[in-house]
């Protein structure tokens, strides 16, 4: 979180418009690749030169920009300016802290979203700032590293599959934010898996690294809230339709995915709730446990406690105490305490606290 | 519940308006049933090829297909196809991970519901997808398997009781939506139930098996939160009757519909309120409990500590104790001790701390 | 509460609009009182045959018919059908397990409220539906039993107090709703004592008992705020007073009335908070006491380990103890031992632990 | 609270708009007081006999009458009849136990607020009914007692400070309504004041004291907010000026009321978050406390224990106990317990736990 | 918080429009600075009289005026008056414990702000009131005491970086409070620090201090989000631009800072969440520590009980005792104790209590 928050106070006290990179400087390569497709044709390639993309304007297909990595704020503020793209979107755009939003600046929208992946150990959250614009016939879309998620819509292009080649750039947008929130399943499914293994454990056996794990997950479930709640806002906005650039026959599919974020921060709030739970459920099974122990043992000292109060009787040195001359005065000692011993056992049992 | 994100995830990735059938595979075979009647004729049959069913779209009479089981995708593909059904709602019919959703497509109103039944062990609840689609003169009803809940609309119909010969589709789905929501009664009376009996044993006699029940049960009342919440919006959708398939005198009945949908929430938002408590009260019962063990055992303790004392001074071998040359110095030893016992009883009794 | 909601789901299953009676069977019998007046005649009797109310539809004056007892679903019904009362809203008086609610129905307006009462030990609440029918100059008032909360104004009706002789039938049914929520407030006042009686108790002397009592008032408010939060709707709707049937000068008293029943939410909002810090104090109360036993019986147990082990010192069988054989050895024991014991004591109390 | 809710109930039952004075008995006579001012002329004088103020309604100088008691609902109901006050506000005048609200009833607005008060101990916070009624020349205002929170208004009246003098009734009306919110400031200091005070005390010796001091506090605040959120709505309703009994040179002023409420609402709940933590502290603090006598006395007790133990095994009765008949044996025990006493000191202090 | 509330209660019951400073009395002399430019020209000077700013109202110059300081309320009225600012407005520049807001007096717009810093310690938060008044071509600006938020602004006006000098007053304005804001992030970060670092102990070494400094930070948050929610408020008032002294062209960098806020209001929201799980770690963490404490000491006197009761057995007097007579018997003796101890150990250990 303090990272997160690092990210955003770099770029304080800059001229608003500025392009601030925020991530870290030791990202690998920028590239850039494009796919220009209509219904008939289609041409991919990865692109060196930024300004070969500027004709791209004109045409009538749907052009697909993809840029990976936002070190060459140059290479950004270029392409951003032939294109149209107002300053504040392109310093929202290398500025990686923001939240998703949704901007309609008549020529273009954009839109910000955050990926989610696991980390290397499969355990922890990492996100990734995806954006994208959609002009009039083109997409543009940057995110920070090389990523997978946008692959399956390649396959489809190319194979031409559904209805994505012989819709408008309006489909492709949605296509690839679709991809971005059905990506998050499977994240909530990781933390639900989390989340059920860790109660069954709970209940099983806590310890203090039980804990830290409810922590983790707490943490988790606040860093998923804050990515995804500003969905709502998106997929509504997008979802109403009011911008031009937007397709009715697009609407009915941006519908779909405002339902895909309901049910998204559906999840999110019921892992949180499931989460909640938790935390009474460690404290109460860890104070069971230790009331138990505290239990036996204190039962264990009351036993012994009264047994050698009577030792200690026989052990008084008087000159005339009957029982020690008995011929079996200690059998009958041994005995004595061996009756208080079970009645207490007997007594501590009836009284179930044993 | 990672179970029921389980199956969301399965359509992660896919095209939109892909059929992806996320239930299990066991399932029994797919049927379909038709009524097909108005005010003066009624033709009830099982179908085998869903062709048979495409005349229908044309007659005026009501037509209600119902399919049990959703393994067969081609199938509703094909019904769909020649209803007018849009890709989407098949994708939402067979994807049964959906919330309970409303959507006018002008031609069609499709809706979605959760069923809600007990399990095998008649505590915990399982549910299955029910989706409706209400066009201008049929009525198509999906269900994840053979149920009974609809059994007595059925026998409605045969009988030609009450007014549902005499009207149209939209009372006809309003009947199904109807008999749906009317089943959730039984289930939240049974789980008021649950809570009562555990609430009783809770003041008697606290155990971990309690706090299990607990446990459950709050997960039990998010799974029901989640399920019901959402017909709100469904219900205020079908009453505000924009849609020109629901006819002004069916309206009436839709709002009591939500009239019940509202009593359903309230009830299950009351019993999340009951349970809410039972968590303080366990734990308050349950220190209760050991606070009373370990108080009457430290005072247990307490009272021979001090006479222990007295055995031990006795026990001391000094040459000079003047009491243990005493005649009856072992009995004065024992008076004593007596005596201090019961004085501290006495103390902590009237302390009243026994 | 699982009364409450089994009787909702005995009426599940059932035909809309079919009068499914929900309450005891045991209930004595069904009277039937009219009261028809206006500025200047009056008549009241009591109805065997409701064919004797039948003309009254079409008279100026207005009309008062009170119904005790809700079993006879049969006269009802017929009431029902000849003053044009539609079936769902008789289906709604006769099944009591409603929320409280507004409905207009353009020929008449029918509000559902609940009437709260004490229970007989006078603790306890119980509640009973109150159903009014406002129509064109008639008011119907269906009770489940015979009660004295409209005898306050059948008394100002006769002796012509205030307007309720010179106003309509609509201001009738407003003296009716004010009667139903003045009474809440001896509800409120009632259990607003109780929490203050018991918060004496529990500062002065907590008790598992007090733990029930915060529980069972726990258990009331989540009632009371279950009947008295959906007023609000009932109270704001009807001084909205779009129904025709409201005329302007009753408006300013219905205005008066969504007053009261603002006071009695927020009386009830405040007795909730009130409650909810109870059980805070309930816990450290009993904490803080048991803590006090504990604290004293341990420090107890402290200074008499010391003693004990000295006198265990002088009770070794060393051949050369030279103490042993001191003149006043004894007493010098005793000495030490005292010296011991008192000097913890003022330790103890020096740190404040005693 | 229990009293403030009979003061409600006692209303209860009774016609509406009948007066019913709720206060205690034996309050003081009622006095009523006029000013009638413009900007060029002033007369003051105390009323005897309210007839004297019926000319003011048709004199174009504001006339603002205060009256103090409200015992005397005749002088009262009389003094509205003529100023056309409608009998549902003079029966809320009359009620001191309203929520503050706000009404337009065109020919007049009638607002209703709670002063607050210290009582006699300067920690305690008692409150007042303050209502007045705005016409097109007249000011009425009314309260329980004399009290000194207007004299301030007075003294600008007769000095003829700031704008009061030029502007209409309005404004004197919203100086009036300035002074009862200014007023809150010092409450809510003196309860900001109370809460640091405590917190300081709390972290240095909590006590069950303390405990009833944070409940205390509670109660005020709880009461504080009753007091205080309904204010929003009458400062909110009177700032959006709709009647035309307030100028538009007004309203600039009762949007400065509005902020000032809603500071004072602001610090009512930041209030509430300061204490809501308080608890927390409180609980957490006793135990810190109670651990840490209950630690040392443990270890205090665990020390012993082995002591004991050595002392027991030299106090056997074997006859042949080699240590027994050795010289120095009775030195060599005592070495050996210090040995184990201060080893056992050593091994906490190095776990930290001592 | 205290001496926040008296700041505000030190200005009730004067009149309206009155301005009382209730900043401290010792600071610094006011000084006020002039930035007078457009696209071409550029003066900057220190004004010692104000009336030589009186000029600047006629000139179609951008006139930015920097008051630093509040004490000397005659200026402020003198350049108030000159400048057309209301007499509220004035008020509220001076009386500095306002809640952020915006006002809009159709020839000016009135912004409050909060500005933040840390403390001399670099821990505590502290805050300064920044007012803005932007008229049709000036901008004055009022700061507590001299700061150097507001330096970057400047040297960008000098070297004509950006769009500044191009744009009009609403640029300027817009600069001012995204300066204000962007600030802002360097507060949260450093908090969002404090609360990692922290939580890093606590789950290490949780102590007293520990809670002290949460309590502390809870503090910091309550007095964050006090200043940052109506932030929004403000913002979004801006952001709809409905005032004619905004141009479209900059209604885009308004929504940017909206944008800012939000992210703000988020991580405020956050840092909460954060926090308030901590003191559930802390208390559960301190717990854990104690009852490994307790537990390790109660087991190690039960070990202990019961070999002292074994020597006590043989230290009793009895005549006849076999094993005392034994050759071996006190090896016996310590044998069998060390049986007894280290068998209690093993079951400990087993039972996993150790």
């Amino acid at each position: 979180m303090a990272g997160f928050i690092k990210r955003i106070s770099k770029t304080a006290g800059h001229i608003p418009g500025e392009m601030i990179y925020v991530g870290e400087k030791k990202e690998g390569a920028v590239s850039v690749s494009l796919i220009d497709y209509d219904d008939k044709a289609l041409s991919e390639k990865e692109i060196s030169d930024v300004e070969e993309l500027f004709p791209l304007k004109e045409t009538p297909t749907v052009s697909w920009i993809n840029i990976n990595g936002l070190r060459d704020t140059r290479l950004i503020e270029k392409l951003g300016g032939h294109f149209g793209i107002h300053s504040l979107t392109l310093e929202d755009i290398v500025n990686t802290a923001q939240r998703p939003k949704y901007e309609d600046f008549d020529s273009y929208i954009f839109v910000v979203l955050k990926m989610l992946m696991l980390d290397a150990s499969g355990k922890g959250i990492v996100s990734e700032q995806v954006s994208l614009v959609l002009g009039a016939n083109f997409v543009i879309s940057f995110q920070e590293k090389k990523g997978d998620v946008f692959d399956a819509i390649r396959e489809r292009i190319r194979q031409n599959k559904g209805r994505i080649r012989r819709a408008g750039p309006d489909y492709l947008a949605y296509s690839l934010l679709d991809a971005v929130v059905d990506n998050y399943f499977s994240i909530l499914e990781n933390t639900g898996e989390q989340i059920e293994e860790m109660e069954e454990k709970l209940l099983a056996n806590p310890s203090p690294q039980t804990l830290r794990k409810i922590h983790d997950l707490k943490r988790g479930i606040i860093f998923l809230r804050k990515s995804v709640w500003p969905l709502r806002e998106v997929a509504g906005s997008l979802e109403r339709g009011e911008s031009k650039l937007i397709k009715k026959s697009t609407v009915i599919f941006l519908r779909d995915l405002y339902d895909h974020t309901i049910q998204v921060i559906d999840t999110v709030e019921t892992l949180r709730d499931m989460l909640s739970g938790t935390l009474d459920i460690y404290l109460s099974s860890v104070s069971n446990r230790m009331n138990e122990i505290m239990k036996v043992l204190t039962i264990f000292a009351a036993i012994f406690i009264p047994l050698t109060f009577l030792a200690g009787i026989y052990g008084m040195n008087f000159e005339f105490i009957p029982e020690l001359k008995w011929r079996w005065g200690y059998f009958y000692a041994l005995g004595l305490m061996a009756a208080v011993g079970f009645g207490l056992l007997i007594f501590f049992r009836r009284k179930k606290w044993l």
